[in-house]
């Protein structure tokens, strides 16, 4: 735990607890059932919701269906080329752990048993990253999703109606000792406490994940960076919602 | 060899030696040296060049660069979800065999003699899938390996000038027997003969793939396939010089 | 978020707030420069802790040493054989997730800067499972790394005195309701939340992991996890600093 | 495009349109249904084509047959010996790119309905590398396809009459500027122009796949690269023609 | 073949026909149906049977059952560190040598006619490696099989007495030119055969692997390890029948 | 143990103790150093040996040198054909145990002090199999071996005498009680016994594989065994002399 300075401002210029620009972008693409640009700032993460038929073995014959996400990150998005994961054989741990956490996380905004035995494959590609790339994977996916689960139930496949309240995911970070809400890249490499929040329109939480490499933290700061999680992803949801009562 | 029907109309209206609509945009993302969304109607994708200091060892204490290219579909990218390929764990065949092309026309436009010893790295991902992939890839990496140089130049970094004049491909199929310029994939689809050629501005061949999977292919038919090439590929290196014109 | 009921007792008998019998074998092997067998229960961990000459590339010349970890479950830990992931081929993105959890958390108890350019290797392996691995290697973990550390020094390796004050991990969820410390296999299977929480002796945290994927939680709910999972670190580092302060 | 030298002369002494000794020997092994060793000079590659019941997937329920190609080269079939790709755990480009011609070639000479919903399997392994190994890989292919088919029509599995006429391939490529058919690997690695063709008994094209990496090449060029191809693979058919007319 | 030196003692005292303290511990872990920690001197596995309903592709509708083995080494079993073959993704060599030897092995103590339609999974994991750690799998692993039968007969599943009489197995090496039983590591690493032999309780052989990497040996020489063996054998299967007569 | 029939007689007429036919074809490819066609009746099999300056990293500045083997299996050898390793992605366990075992016979053959620091690089690929596939490659092995170091003295390069005299292997059965030399794949796959024995010119032992899975054995058959064995290497010996006697 480190204390705060005094005269600590933002390289963006952006209050402690102020969200970068955010957009989220409808029919991004056409094929997929549900197409979405995300962007936070300079973080754009391109998510699609896709529809298979049928389920995973473990969820055969359980009349559910179900929902996965793979999140993976362009060569080119990142300041220095990220060497492509296919060529090396093998997916980075890093990558695995952010899509398990996507996929939790829109399991959270999806009721499988009024979805038929049908899966949803999401998406999340990112295109040029800044910071928060997860965080807005997620936020991004709920639109697909919506828009996927809006298409499934026009072509009558869905039987029930699967689509939960939103889901929306933010970062926050200890910097210098302040508490910062939705950090960029350059804040994020080197904040002492690094959390993502995602939580759901009533303020529940359906993921927490913090971590202290650089330092700990103890329970008044982590009040303090949940407060701060709070409003952003109330601001989030706000977004989606916006975007989701406009015409396709 | 089939012959045509008089009464042969394509889908979207276009005349058989007309290309689709094409876009450039330079400045797609911020990250890489280049980066140039290319569009070939429904086909969008991403190119980039990146650049890295030091070559492959086959190249090391040559004096020259190298180039290389990578090529990869996004999952949503196509009307069926096609599988990921780092969690496939491994790269298919068609994947390597754009790759290989890609980067062995782009060679074609770069002098590596006066590159020094720097590695451009091009990666073509599709966005959106709809025939014509690798050639788009290969029109708009031009523009990016164009961007790429000259932020290389500006820093110095490059010690000639080791650009040259554009490279530009088109495909050209044969459809029920008429020979159509520039295939969207329900034409694609169904070609007896699917050719991609690769050309410089002073109109002569980097490369040339044809292939008659369906059906063969005679040598006044070839005569016309590359007709209608070449008049695509003056079109397109007319679009990469009008986009490269403008202030970035 | 469910009501607790009130009748709700642990088929083990156990008080909510209870840990499981907790049992740190030190030098349970002898090739490793610290080896640790830890029980949580029925959970039984091999934690050894390696050390080797030199640091990782993105360390070197850095003057500071590395830390870094795996985990890895037995194919006979569990009720139903899993599958070897050597032979697999691929190891599976829960392993990689814990694996870093454990890294990042271990890292939190040394100063790398007191290393010296030496890389420690914590492996944990996972003899019997049930419930709460992840946490039980953290616990068994710091324990090897103190011996290994002390291996260092005695053989003047380490410059400085690297080892700081212990780091211990528990889990607490939310079952019918009601929060258990220490879940078991049983109790976790059919959790609404799942809360990993790493706690430094001084009651700051390392690592929050919640996780609520069958139901969400709130902040007066997360408060009352916190409060368990410090009662259940206070007791595990009590456990720790037993252990070390016997004779090896 | 470079103007040809007038004193060129070949370092094997051939004529510019003269073809390598070409040898096919049919029964080389006798477990597969059909087995060659064709010959292009030093060239030797070991054609198979076995039968398999069934088809994929995709083909599954069509009426229909399929046939595949793998390509690969012995580790010491070249000059320095070559890493053996199921040791290094994956296939390279070069050899999908081949494998991948080589299909799409054959089933050219193969009429897949008469084929009932049986699977060929084309191996193509080169025991020694001297240039225009994929050439002699078709080449000598369609003669072990003729030999397989013959077998399985005399054990009653195939319908109809699947074999259609002969498919050769041959390399035609540009050194110093003179148009030379059938490149040994010497000639090969210094050509300007390289172009593999793959043609029919009556002189149509199944493919035709041509690479300027050093240099570009116009259309007049072209044309007489075609001639110099046509020639080689009548010169082909003819000899795959004698070695079928033989008794096995 | 080397003479031996008459004043040979071996570094841990032992006489040359003399075994290492063996040690097999019944009920090692609790989820396999069979679980023994067997121990060589420092050598010390953990080997498991797990049964499963069903048997591979290759015995499906045979009215038999199959056994299968896996062998592993933890990383920090040995002296020095050893990579996880799971972060490699490959398996060693040796590795599968091992799991055949052991799989081979221990079919000869199981009669798979009897067994039902049921596979057995062995698993031998080296939690400390100090020579003879094939050896020791396969001995430790017989208990466990009959532990499993006797699970798999009490629940009624296999509808015979599949268990065989014991299997055992042994290394006899010749160091500095004296046959010697039941090599330690240090012993292993310089000797100049190595042989070891799998028995069965009426002294017949189950598999010999004999090496000679740094000399050759001659009948004489084989004479005299093999009765080594027979003995280092026949008290192995004497101390299997002692553990297997107790209570588990 | 099974008795043997009096009226045994194997299939293609052998003598219970006679070879098959066997044929050492040298300088059968030319660019490695040595290649060899070694024939055991219908088994055929392409040993290289090729020569790579430098060691592997555990050898260097040794002043020693190294030989490593690797065998493969061409996918239409066997009578059904088998998958290419290199498309699996992963290396067979049987693959490797050959592989293993032909470096460790060839290293008996080569004196590694007197080859500088040079590699050998034996691969074993075998064209047609029969039985016998790794005895075959270990008598051929050697011959290339012989060239290859002929070739590296002539060359300077080599500045010992590193060749020492012959290995040669040979397998040994017994089927229906029968001990029989040389198994064919019909006798090898129901045989009780399978040994295979790798012997030097003066009769002492290499190696020694010997598995009854469908049987055990006891020291008498095994002794008669050996007998055949010994039998079977001095031919295959004198084969390798007469071979190697002749000009290349």
């Amino acid at each position: 735990m480190t204390s705060s300075s005094a005269e600590f401002t933002r390289a963006d210029g952006r209050a402690l607890d102020q969200m970068r620009t955010v957009k989220i972008t409808r029919g991004f693409t056409s094929n997929p059932a549900g197409s979405v640009l995300v962007e936070f700032g300079d973080t754009r993460v391109m998510c699609t919701a896709s529809v298979e038929l049928g389920v995973p073995r473990f969820k055969r014959d359980s009349g559910e269906g179900w929902l996965t996400a793979e999140y993976a990150m362009l060569p080119a998005a990142t300041a220095e080329r990220n060497r492509r994961e296919s060529m090396a054989g093998k997916v980075k741990g890093r990558t695995h752990e952010i899509s398990r956490l996507i996929g939790r996380s829109l399991r959270a905004a999806v009721d499988l048993s009024e979805l038929g035995e049908n899966t949803i494959n999401i998406d999340c590609d990112v295109l040029q990253a800044d910071g928060g790339t997860r965080t807005a994977s997620i936020t991004g996916a709920y639109v697909a999703l919506a828009d996927a689960i809006a298409v499934l139930k026009a072509r009558g496949v869905v039987p029930g109606n699967p689509l939960l309240p939103p889901v929306a995911a933010v970062s926050v970070g200890v910097v210098e000792g302040n508490v910062c809400l939705d950090l960029p890249y350059e804040e994020d490499a080197r904040a002492d406490v690094d959390m993502n929040v995602v939580m759901t329109e009533s303020g529940e939480f359906v993921e927490l994940q913090g971590t202290g490499e650089n330092n700990t933290f103890d329970r008044a700061q982590l009040g303090e960076i949940l407060d701060y999680a709070e409003k952003g992803c109330r601001e989030l949801i706000a977004a989606q919602r916006a975007a989701l009562a406009q015409d396709l």
